[in-house]
């Protein structure tokens, strides 16, 4: 199988190396970069020193079987129709092919998008609740670190109707990786460490996103709360979701609705009573973990999401999407587990 | 004024000697503590080489004009009966004091309060909120971190009945230094950094303080969702707060209900709109820093409040009871800005 | 291949765990521990859920191919002539075996060796240098943290006799993962972070580890200075090196001497000129990052080495000589590379 | 006193901000930018949120009686003069004025000097080694941060030739603000956080700096060896410091000279033996730590040297010089202690 990777000096774009380096069945045979082409892969990232990986090249797209797109919005949709036609199966870590809608797209994002009449071919790469249907798809829209984590806490409960849609809300963190490699004042270690805030309040991109999944998974629309907030670490994300229970809903019944909906899988952890979540039990590894509690005293239920934003919430997810497309076990390629301590 | 401190060596104890050794006013008399006892304060905290600050006293606490206490709840009250019939007044920085209903004290920190007999005549530490009330009193109960931070957000639009008391979120983070200077697994450095995770889901302690307080406010009581995470970082303390605001009321209105409540407070800033609170923006200082956000999408406001933790929610906050206990201006010692970065 | 890990949940056996679940060819048989026996593994350290981990066990070893000790210095010794006698290998991680000369370990170490007889059996496992010498043995003293760092860097060039030995100092800084598991107040996140430190200044138990490799490398006895420091972060160790260049050798021989020493070896990276390394380079990986600097103006050349103190510093490397001591291909299981950021 | 700041937006022009705040003799008259000229100071650092201290200005410099210049080199030296004539003391916290010989800072600094011909009037300003000369200056050049940690901890003992000044080797360990405000991948949080790495190896700028100063204390010319590192902290320097002794000096001699030398210096603190040095033990203060330890193994001498990098090393001690060149009790204004935890 021989994959590409557009955009391979992101963070998203290294992690999908350091991931497919390892793959048993996958072979590197382009990683594109527009601004660095020319430079020796090995150099400007020592780690992988000793691995043949070659020069970054421009972004002309070789033959491949599958291609990685890890860019800015707007940047892979207007080029996908070529790679499609080219049979190459395009995995996009982007914003382009998430939002169903191309006004929500366009209100959220600002710009026009570039080729809504792609949208529709598109899937959304959430194995756990969209398995089947990935299954002989070509263009994988991978989805956002944060809705990864918010939705595959919240889509049970919201389809079983074991909470009020109108009361959710995402109190979300994420390790500073997830606003990538480019320097600015925002990620210089000085401003960020020991130091928290929050960040795009009321008005995060990943806001549509999980209202569509989530909306999707209850059969209406409803709009809900989420705050991102900037942890001074890394990697990880953790998700803290405050939903009111339906009336005569049990604690019980709570947990079995995600016991039943997680039952098999193996990426997707609900941790026994009184353990709670902690990003390093995901730390470079393509596992969820989640816990819930049952605030009898408010009639709230409290769901903990933790993943590692650029594996499940990224490169780790589109391996996964990629794994299916071509018929390998799911886990294939994926077996590590997170780095203690 | 001769000050004493019991429980010199806590986080909260050294954070009381950096601020008072720089104060006009105030003397070190007394530090005391149990563990430490002999031990020559310099020596166990270096930081403060070159001030002759002796040795630590075990807890025989000489005449004194004031002291703080910074003790585990339990060991406080049950002395305090004694300093106070010396004519000393008592600054508690522990949990002794600060519910008005022992049994309340009692459900939530399981143990009987050990004199009940003494809440009438405590009054809750919060300057801004209750300055005139502290004026004149011998017994403050310091405010808790997180419910300084949570209260001085919410009590003013609570009492204007701005809000829906009965959707009231607290999604609270703190530094690691708010769990204490005893060293466990919990604050292992390797378990800690490059982490995050929420504690005591549904059942911390400062839940009922915080309620306590806005009940009061709010002229009626009720009860809220309160979680706190810990944050690999040292020191500050950021709430994100989670409100239905009340038909017709204005996004104005809550900005200007905030204005009002504090014009005037040195301490307190709200910040110009655009500017999102930091913890880092509070390191050190005794200023809070206050945001918020109305989505007219969901018809909630999010209020953000910042401080630090050991400061404006700790050892700061004591120093400015103890200048209103002494009838000086309430910023004398408490001119320091935050370091940054 | 069936494995087993006395001192199985401190860091270096967690670390055993995360390398041995993914060995293809090991199978974990045994977990002990003294102070846990009892307690299920993955819900001690749930970052494993999912995998059949089973109970940790006490120390009663069963019928293993191999044993990892990690457990503190004297505790291993006492105990593995009965596991010989049963045919088991050991890889001990501590420092029992490691000092040829039980007068130097009792001086180091404060406690009379348990088993000097069986220390002429042991290998020091560090396969750049020993690899012949490993294969067919039974008895592994798998190197210290900052000795593999130290070792790897100087052993050619003091071999080569390209340096004056009596002018070596090893400047070394260690990530708080180093001081194991247990908690103090030494690595409570709050004194650690946004700290650094040395400690054990001239008196550090791997100087005399140090000093036996390099002597044995240059065919003559000789002592050096060793200072580790404590960097506020989990993982890594930088070891910077100063020695005085023997006259008339030149800049090129002090490269080349590396470059023949190292030849072909895959886990060992000499950086092009002008990438220095970092630890991170290394992080959660078993490779070694290697640069040197002639200084002309000194006289000096500063050498540079980098490794996981964890992987190649202990669980790597003890997975690397399992593989030596049963025939396999030593990069077995040790694909990984470093999680990058 | 009015002062004036140059460079206030950057790190050492906030922290120059945050103490002359709080200096009762000063008043902030002017705060000058090229990049952020027409913003207002607080908005941008709203850690100053209630003080009136206005907008930047551009770089036209109005009647100050001091102005301090925290530019990048070369642009201090090409305005010195003119302010010099109008009146205006000027504390240059840049490079311009460190090095006595103009050809020494081409070689390094890679200009040419703009100003040579004031190079003579400018006093380096160490107060605990040039207090004297200090007073009555007009120009005093800031020492680097590298060499304040540095030279106070050789300088007694180079110039009573305790030790073999062609032994000496400095490796120095800083904090990430040392760098400065201005992004880059090399400060991004992503890139140094759980990462350490050397820099600038036999080629730091710092270099000559350290070497003139101490060379003056020997009265004969030498060079050493220098190497930074960067520490995954905001704030700190730590020097580890090796010497060879000089034959027959004995263990308390070498104590005895610090000793002496320091005497009577209220930021200097030798600490007791068995206590290392922490670099948060100086955190946001302008004390200094020293520590040594004499190696009888190797015959060297382990020198420690511990300050806040933007204080002792930067702000902290311009306020030094100013306080001397007004008159003023050293310590004026800079009386703050260490923040711990």
């Amino acid at each position: 199988m021989k994959v590409g990777i557009l955009g391979a000096t992101g963070y998203t774009g290294q992690e999908l190396v350091r991931l497919l380096e390892q793959h048993p069945e996958a072979q590197i045979e382009f990683l594109g970069s527009s601004s660095s082409a020319g430079e020796t892969y090995n150099e400007m990232f020592p780690q992988f020193m000793g691995t043949p990986l070659g020069k970054l090249a421009d972004e002309q797209v070789p033959d491949v079987d599958v291609l990685f797109c890890a860019l800015p919005h707007g940047l892979t949709a207007s080029r996908t129709a070529e790679w499609l036609e080219r049979g190459i199966k395009v995995i996009d870590l982007g914003a382009d092919f998430r939002l169903k809608d191309p006004e929500v797209y366009e209100a959220w994002y600002k710009v026009k998008h570039p080729a809504p009449e792609l949208i529709p071919q598109a899937v959304y790469g959430l194995p756990e609740l969209y398995r089947q249907e990935i299954q002989g798809k070509v263009l994988v829209a991978n989805p956002g670190c944060y809705p990864t984590a918010s939705i595959l806490a919240l889509a049970p409960l919201v389809k079983n109707k074991l909470v009020k849609v109108n009361s959710i809300i995402i109190d979300a963190k994420s390790g500073v990786s997830g606003s990538g490699r480019k320097a600015s004042l925002g990620n210089h270690f000085s401003e960020v460490h020991e130091n928290f805030k929050a960040y795009g309040v009321a008005e995060h991109r990943h806001t549509p996103e999980i209202e569509q999944q989530l909306s999707r998974a209850a059969g209406q629309s409803f709009m809900l709360s989420f705050t991102p907030h900037l942890v001074p670490m890394i990697r990880g994300i953790l998700a803290t979701i405050y939903a009111q229970v339906e009336e005569g809903v049990s604690e019980g019944a709570l947990r079995e609705c995600w016991e039943e909906a997680y039952e098999g899988e193996e990426f997707i952890h609900i941790l026994p009573q009184g353990i709670l979540p902690q990003t390093k039990f995901a730390l470079g590894s393509n596992h969820v973990f989640l816990q819930q509690k049952y605030d009898k005293r408010t009639g709230r239920v409290v769901l903990i999401s933790a993943i590692d934003n650029l594996v499940k919430g990224a490169a780790g997810q589109a391996v996964q999407n990629m794994n299916i497309l071509f018929g390998l076990p799911e886990n294939k390629g994926l077996g590590g587990r997170a780095l203690w301590p």
